[in-house]
């Protein structure tokens, strides 16, 4: 670790020997696993230690460095910015998040959600526009007239419905890993518009505090619910529902209490 | 045509109005179906006139305009050359362009094929080195070892073998369009690398022309078989076989003698 062309290129996150997951990674120092947010204090090298600009509030910068720098990375990598016209799938964590940094970036930027209700949210929270895309007539009349899609769908879902919406040479990025196999690629459509299917996680050290930083300038945190840590099953429980809005935070003075 | 953002870049193959094919396409100005190769002649506008430099023979230059511009248009687009390592998967029409464009490009240029068989003449035709991909001692060998990857397997197949082969950032381009669907992709590989999975067809007149005038600085042509007309469907049937190197070319004089 952090001897290879990935880490050397400040991409830990494809480090070529294996990263260390922050959460549930192997821990090769103590043995057993991490415990990422759920750990009471944590030991990590002077390289790996972020900095949070003062004007964030530490409760809602917390799921920055997830969802925050999981939209940041590939919106820097695919060029996200003015004349851009960037799709966010899906309204969740990593979408809010996904919206607030495409704005702020420059792009214009539309949500797209199976959920009508959500319309709103999304452009309060900076989309431009809102694309339901389980009304065909919407999605066809938006067919062509993206370049960035971000996907931030987990379950196995039909992302070549959504590559109907890029324009040629689009970019479709997918965020989650779903459980279970996704259906096979539109190879005719791809080939026929020359677009790209891609896939980011996180981001470096180097990329995340330079997320924070630009979060910092543009007054960017999450939208979160804070927790006490005996609440954290029900916590659980509401967020596989999709009932929060859009991130739980622990706060960890009650963990001595739970 | 020729004048939607596509054409206008110069990417008339991805023109939203959609191409007319040269062969089987719609013809709409005398109706019917475009002949292609198999015309006698050919009326096009000015714009669409290619010039086959001097020391190309004619013959051996034909299939460029297919087969050398399908693969030299994604090696520009993805950026093969010097440092770049670029694996081509299969030796057929397609593939063998590939191996001597990228070559020429200067790019280390990677056979990847199923057939032992092959590996002298892929070398032949310039490849650095040859991979049989049916053999897993070299396949795993080879893990995460290219940058790109020409995908030129016309039929369903596991396409997420071949992004194992992929580095970091690592691009597959699929070239051909496969009559049945593609296993899913590897979405969890495709996160974990920031693998893209990419596709591209033929080339822009412009292009085009960069391609022919390219290939005449570096004496490229394709290898090819002449026929005569009559023994255009003896020439179909061994190509179903792959029994050609690599490219039939029908001589046009035969043709009223048929």
């Amino acid at each position: 670790m952090r001897h290879c062309e990935s880490c050397k290129a400040g991409l830990e996150q494809y480090c070529y020997e294996g990263n260390i997951g922050t959460y549930n990674g192997n821990d090769v120092h103590l043995g057993g696993h991490t415990l990422g947010g759920y750990s009471a204090a944590i030991t990590v090298d002077e390289k790996f230690v972020l900095n949070i600009p003062d004007n964030l509030p530490l409760d809602a910068a917390a799921p920055l460095l997830c969802a925050g720098i999981t939209l940041y990375s590939p919106l820097m990598h695919w060029h996200a910015g003015p004349g851009k016209r960037v799709g966010v799938i899906g309204l969740g964590g990593l979408g809010h998040m996904g919206v607030k940094i495409a704005r702020a970036l420059g792009a214009h930027v539309v949500m797209i959600t199976t959920s009508p209700e959500k319309a709103a949210d999304a452009q309060k929270l900076g989309a431009h526009e809102v694309i339901i895309s389980t009304d065909p007539a919407q999605m066809k009349a938006a067919s062509k007239t993206l370049d960035l899609l971000m996907n931030t769908v987990s379950a196995a879902h039909d992302y070549n419905a959504y590559a109907r919406l890029l324009r040629v040479d689009g970019v479709q990025v997918l965020l989650g890993v779903p459980p279970t196999d996704m259906p096979p690629p539109s190879v005719g459509r791809m080939i026929g518009n020359r677009l790209t299917l891609a896939a980011s996680t996180i981001g470096g050290i180097r990329e995340t505090q330079e997320m924070l930083d630009f979060c910092a300038a543009h007054n960017i945190v999450s939208d979160i619910e804070m927790i006490r840590m005996e609440q954290v099953n029900d916590a659980y429980e509401r967020m596989l529902k999709g009932d929060v809005k859009y991130r739980f935070v622990i706060d960890m003075a009650t963990l001595k209490a739970a």
